[in-house]
């Protein structure tokens, strides 16, 4: 079941170097892992903003609250959450969920 | 080049239902065409809009407007245009664009 | 998996009262067979608004999306979708979901 | 008598790690409280927000209001207050509300 | 129970003109009506606007929207509805409810 | 002359208790003493919001911005002033402003 | 007293031409009037955009509503009514009202 | 060439208090001293708000922008500008500009 | 001195072809004589939009104004106009302006 | 490959006055190396506010995003962007880009 999610940070100025250094870090490796787990299927860059678009596949509403619940930076972001469906005019619709 | 484009269409309520359907069908094989050749990466469907959520793959922004000018549709969306770049976190980023 | 979905209605004056009486007794009639079967779980009117909110269990987004889509008022409405989970702080946590 | 309430919690990030997780547990108390009494009828998480979508069922708007203001995250919240009220195509209409 | 309503009233420049003058008589009659029977308590002109701030005192929420709903010009107004609770400043909070 | 005030509260976190327990006792003072001079119509709590609706009757412009101006919490406060005149329909338009 | 008005102008097109300049007319003839008459102090055109900004130094709310409802054009306008007071900075401050 | 501008002052409370009494008053003398040479036209206090809407009379947008960049309230305004032009229904349309 | 102007554009679907051929052509006639005039500076085209954002340099308000009403689409566009000053990390501030 | 880029400039107050100095330094130095290298096209002024209108001329969203990056003040920015196509009224239309 896909999602569209997007992600706006911003960290306060005021947090410590390291602290903001092991946030960004654990928030990569946690994104890394959720792609290579097939939930966390793209994530783009939106140019000029500390901001991402990402897609997730996940089995349910559960899964895509605990897994953005989850993520490191989630206390410094904002967040927009578009529930996907299948487009008739898909060339893939016929196939298996992508 | 990627974009993340979301169109929300209103057809309105008056268009001879000729008209419509004609409008509709050559929508989609636009769409599916610009699949084939690549350019029309994704297209889902945003839950209970008639709207959807699309990234292309241009060679750059004239491209992009030829495309989004040119959708039957048009005159019956408003648009929303994103520009995409690769982030950081992306495993793919190594390798192709995708 | 539940979501939260307002609806904001707004059936054009110029509609021949036939058919909005027979647009209405549709709409009745659908959403009363989705509480039947357990798809379409509440329903409140908002005070001084013609505009519903309302609470679906489906079995994930295409579903809810077929459901708000075959709306015989879909074309009158303009809609929110809001994904919902489960709240920790909720008794019922523990039990089948209401 | 219904409404439905949304709250969005912000508690700043200065705050005592002992008072943050006070409060947290005096609100989940309070909460389970009201669902206990009848009162706080449903609470759901938004998902990929800290944020849940409630409906109250109060003797009036002073005890709604009662309720609200003695949240023990209230003034780290924003809360947004719908009235509610039956909506003729519910099938529970014409029995006790719900 | 108090709620203050805002009305914005936009009549379709199409109305036949005796349609219209028959909506705003119906209006203020029923208006005056729910005056006598104390329900209306306040209304007031916004300047410039052709709208109304105005105060119910009802018995639920219930009554409140069989009031709203049932305005003649109903479907040409945007209605917000603000629940109102006593003020502690309020020098009247200790006598009966205005 | 009358005037519709909605006043939002904010007092920033930080304020000594003592402070705030002065602002607030000042405030409520300030506002008693003008329902008694009768420049203070009406005040609401918002039911859920630290918010009131109030009402003010007052000699012009001048007068209303000063109580404004001169309220103990208003740099705390984000107020919206709506200029009101008597509604036709309103029965008391005939006999004296209330 | 005086009250900053906006105007945003927006005349349906599908108007009889005689009627519309029989209004623009009217319009104009209205405005001077109250300029000559003191209660219409200044109008201005904002750039680029059918609408004006002007200031009223009238009797009170009533007579500012009186004023804005006789507007030939008021069923097409949307107005913005902001009360103006004296700016402690005004070098006219001692002096008579402009 | 005359502008409107409309300022909304947020002077940081944390500010010390010489520091904001050095600021107002120097903020006061630039203003006045504006009045006196012919630019700053008007300035009228927006009832209930630490704001202002004035008018200016500069010779270009590169004058208009160095006084307002030169206000010593500047950092702490947000601010809102409109161009304006002479109204066709002006009486003063064919004298001076005032 | 420097404007910069972002137009959309909103033309009826139910114009006549002959006068919707006839608006934009003579729109393009007008834009390109003041193009030649060194008035309109720059006009792009924004991506995905039948809008485009232009700078015009002229003598003043009165002449931009002037411009924009005369725009044949300018009843059918909406219109946002931004004075723009020199920016003092132009490497073109020490010469003549662009 | 054209962008227009709004943005907005908020520097916090409590930055130490030469970090500040040498942010806003190194900006200008920045944005003058791009304007040498043809990629930063324009840079004006809006006037009465800290921000910006720029027009930039790049390969392609990659190089867009790294420059805005790259920003020395990006962290206390906040930042639009509009993609731009060849206007087909532009009389450089049939000519290179500028």
């Amino acid at each position: 079941m896909l999602f569209a999610v997007r992600m706006d940070v911003d960290i306060p100025r005021d947090l410590a170097p390291d602290e903001r250094t092991d946030l960004v870090t654990r928030e990569k490796a946690y994104c890394q892992e959720l792609q290579k787990s097939g939930e966390w299927v793209h994530i783009w860059r939106c140019v000029g903003q500390y901001s991402n678009l990402s897609v997730f596949d996940v089995a349910d509403n559960e899964a895509l609250h605990r897994i953005l619940w989850g993520l490191p930076l989630f206390p410094f972001m904002s967040i927009e959450v578009t529930p996907l469906a299948q487009h008739p005019s898909d060339l893939a619709a016929g196939g298996p969920v992508r």
